[in-house]
């Protein structure tokens, strides 16, 4: 199955995909969405939008998962992220596309182990995991961490369906 | 000109639509699209997105406006709002509407001649300009309050070009 994970911010979004077959996870692509500051609100929601569509197209994922906000105590910040958010949200889910969200710790505790690792282990690990990875930005590397929390859940549940565990 | 107003909301979103001719305005439509708080997320952002792209193909609007948003104390309020409004901004842009944005304060001085107007004289002053308005909700109301706000900016606009004032 094949994962694209997504890091939303208004200037720079990450993305990544990975492939996950059998319990083995590798890397496919990833990169960053960028928008140009010059241009009005509604022009660099609508460049994010276009870029992932085109990731999406490109790349063909079968599923997708979005980093839960950390909820800012800047007011401004936290509106100007939701508003990269939902868009980034929405391609996916356009696209037909499930779309999953995980929270920060969650995403963590899947990569590096414990909820609270710094985000240069979420990257050193990232790396070690998914050989190949370019990690053009941190952006890009919290992406496919997203990819790879989303690909444990998946597996995770896929098991219990098989062992009966879960219905 | 044809000018789209919209008060997004993640439950609902209003809208509005006015003409604006030889500075006399006219109500053409309003309405709310609303997202089924039983879906995920992404598929709430998804149903605003396609209510919003069929209003536009419905009604033809030649511009568009965005009321800003009142960035609340409550920064999860704020995150849920903001991905609402990245969805509402992104939609006319998609379709290839500018699309403004006004302080809240702005809009009410432009419908009841003072910033610091109440919710319902805005609702009053909307259905003594705008006769035959439906007003189902007070979003749809404020959509038209928007609308008008923008339509008084473009006819300014348009005056101060027409007396060489404005380069």
């Amino acid at each position: 199955m094949r994962v694209l994970g997504l890091d939303p911010g208004l200037r720079i979004t990450g993305w990544g995909i990975i492939e996950a077959r059998n319990n083995h996870l590798s890397h496919v692509a990833d990169g960053v969405v960028r928008s140009d500051e010059s241009l009005s609100l509604a022009g660099r929601l609508a460049q994010l939008h276009r870029g992932i569509l085109a990731v999406i197209q490109e790349w063909a994922p079968e599923t997708a998962a979005v980093e839960e906000t950390f909820v800012n105590r800047n007011p401004a910040s936290t509106l100007k992220l939701g508003q990269a958010r939902g868009v980034v949200l929405l391609a996916p889910a356009l696209a037909g596309l499930d779309v999953a969200e995980y929270q920060p710790s969650v995403v963590k505790k899947a990569v590096v182990g414990t909820g609270g690792a710094l985000k240069e282990q979420v990257g050193m690990m990232i790396r070690s995991l998914l050989p190949g990875a370019r990690l053009a930005t941190p952006d890009a590397a919290d992406a496919l961490a997203v990819a790879v929390c989303h690909a444990h859940h998946l597996q995770g549940l896929t098991a219990l369906v098989r062992a009966g565990g879960w219905r």
